[in-house]
């Protein structure tokens, strides 16, 4: 997994029907994680803009989030509320 | 998922058999994506080009798009007409 | 799999459920390792911060920690006491 | 997916036995792609050296080219013979 | 899959019990293979260190291994003995 902070989101009438409810949001990376920039995760919490979140991604998103036959790689699991050496 | 642009397509004549109809788009992320370059996603939405999409990757994509046993790890599953932050 | 040293560790009081008693270490994998940056790890070994630890990434995290249904892409599966050409 | 010409090939006389009877070409992504360098990709539909080709990574070479045993991570599954703004 | 040459391996006394007898080597990528660094791969084929080896990568290396529930995410998979433009 990855900590990022909510930056935005994004919104597409138009999409797969397995993805119908779901809600996207733009997720930059803390500087110093894995990644080389923003990813959108589906919001598997009710995370809002601004805070700080946990994001799960390949097949972890999909079925740690229930959303097994979804074409989703990459799920906000977490909402950070405190931390040792982030 | 990321978000990128429709720049082009690919046709491919000979190609594995479970790939029949599928129509292969390029996909160029944008700048500030989790991406090195472009991708080569199957549509399953209707893109075309110009387009902003929204694009699953990996198993996200081949199962999200009940392509369970085809060779795809890419697909357009959105077009994005909203977005906040993008 | 890659090495890496857990360099500290993240709290979500507000989670998705599967993921609940879990614990959430933050490792830095070595310099020469095939990463970008640190990794949030799923502990399944007991490793304490400045350990060196090997840490399975994707569908290997979730299946050989037997979280099958829950959002974890990276694990700690094992803490290194010896090497050769580290 | 991603697009790449076929620039050489590797042969493996000790192998893992799921692989017996495949072919390892040697596969060189278009310098735009979203890939850091060449992948080793079993060839599925007859590809030859000089060829531009489409490759599927990760589970989707494996399950779309019937190897679902076998440890593949990548597979030529097209020749590209057509393209718009590749 | 990608080529690389094993350079080392690592020892991991406390691990978990499904990486029981797995012996894990430190594969170095050819320069110009899609990876940024080194990976830490089972052995499936009896490597030695200086071997120059073929890996496969994610699902691929547990599953083609017959290491179905384990956390192994690398594999050596093959020795390299002859190759055109490599």
């Amino acid at each position: 997994m990855i900590v990022g902070k909510v930056v935005g989101s994004v919104v597409a009438t138009r999409k797969n029907e397995r993805l119908l409810g779901s809600k996207f949001m733009i997720v930059e990376p803390l500087k110093n994680m894995d990644n080389n920039g923003r990813i959108i995760a589906v919001d598997n919490v009710g995370a809002g803009i601004g805070e700080t979140v946990l994001v799960a991604l390949g097949s972890a998103a999909r079925i740690g989030c229930a959303m097994n036959e979804a074409p989703v790689d990459a799920a906000i699991v977490g909402i950070i509320d405190n931390s040792i050496g982030l």
